[in-house]
């Protein structure tokens, strides 16, 4: 999984049946230092995430195992809205109190 | 899911037998800001996508979660046309009027 | 799907026993203009190309839906050969005639 | 796979049913050298590794093949914690006398 | 598939149960003309490759289509040790007499 952080919304109202009733978020990617890497996906939402949250999100199969997702033409969902997170001892991200850029 | 822009056609007739009557459409991936990247894909359209339409796709094994493409050797699908999207409040795109780049 | 140029072939005689039988054959990778990108893959030859023809190759598990490659250790295969493709409506590549670089 | 070192851990209580219980450990991927290539994932732990150890990291499917992670939408899981290795005949890493860098 | 060179072992005795007696070898990816591209992977040797063979490896969920890794948590297996390979009608590498680089 990556950590992203979820920034806008597709909409789209041709698409695969299979599709239908679910909602494409786009999810900036960020380094485990929560700076913008440049990268994006538009992921299924499994978890009610909002603008603005950090998230989780997963790639290719593993984003097809979630209740939401199975069996549906989908390659990346959000499958967790981060608390926090710290690397090497030092809290990088909260939730209450996000760490400023 | 990234989003491109379809711009092209592909034509093949010596194919493996499971591809025949497919659509083999090329898509530029364009940023979350509607900027190309320079990265492309060929993809099964699975929703009647034209030319200059900005499209969601799909792929790895997910490209082959739609009726269209279900146990066919491909692993890029086109399953939404989109009709608009947005970036932290910001309009980015819209069907009816495309933001000029 | 990617477009590449089959410019090589692999041999191998010591090799996993669901291999025996199948051609690797080098694929260079080209962009949406025909212009190599720098990258290759060892791919599974489903069509019978030859050197020189532009093929649509597939990786990961789509590469092994043809019926050559069902349940083999592979993860990538020719799977059309290209006729021509065209970009924003100009004929970047035909199989009679190919453009020059 | 990928040689990892375990940076850090991600708190997550809003999260996909099928993810509560597993733990989520960032990990910083290293060259063959042992040198951080800047990249990094966030991997559900199927062997307890802890901070500052070399770790090998699978992902996609295969990160479902742990009895751990079957059936869950994780898409990166570490699967083995490394005592050494060695490239071209020397040592490069061994767990009781890390090598400098 | 891509060719790499394999250069070293990776040595783990606390990793899943199902890799138990799999040998997990370095090899450092060359491109199609058999130079270094920087990239490595640690993949299950399922043909009994020595250091410096140059071999064929596959990734992702087709690394577990050999009889050696079905189940198993590894996304990249060598599948066949090369003997040779050639570019454009030029011969870049032999098993018995390398190339020079």
């Amino acid at each position: 999984m990556l950590i992203g952080e979820v920034v806008g919304t597709v909409v789209s109202t041709q698409k695969d049946e299979k599709l239908v009733g679910l909602k494409f978020q786009i999810v900036r990617e960020v380094d485990d230092h929560n700076r913008p890497t440049g990268a994006y996906v538009v992921a299924i939402d499994a978890v009610g995430a909002g603008h603005g949250d950090r998230v989780l999100f997963a790639t290719g199969s593993s984003a097809r195992q979630t209740v939401l997702t199975e069996g549906r033409p989908a390659d990346a969902v959000i499958m967790a809205i981060i608390d926090s997170w710290d690397v090497q001892g030092d809290p990088i991200y909260s939730r209450q109190a996000p760490v400023e850029r």
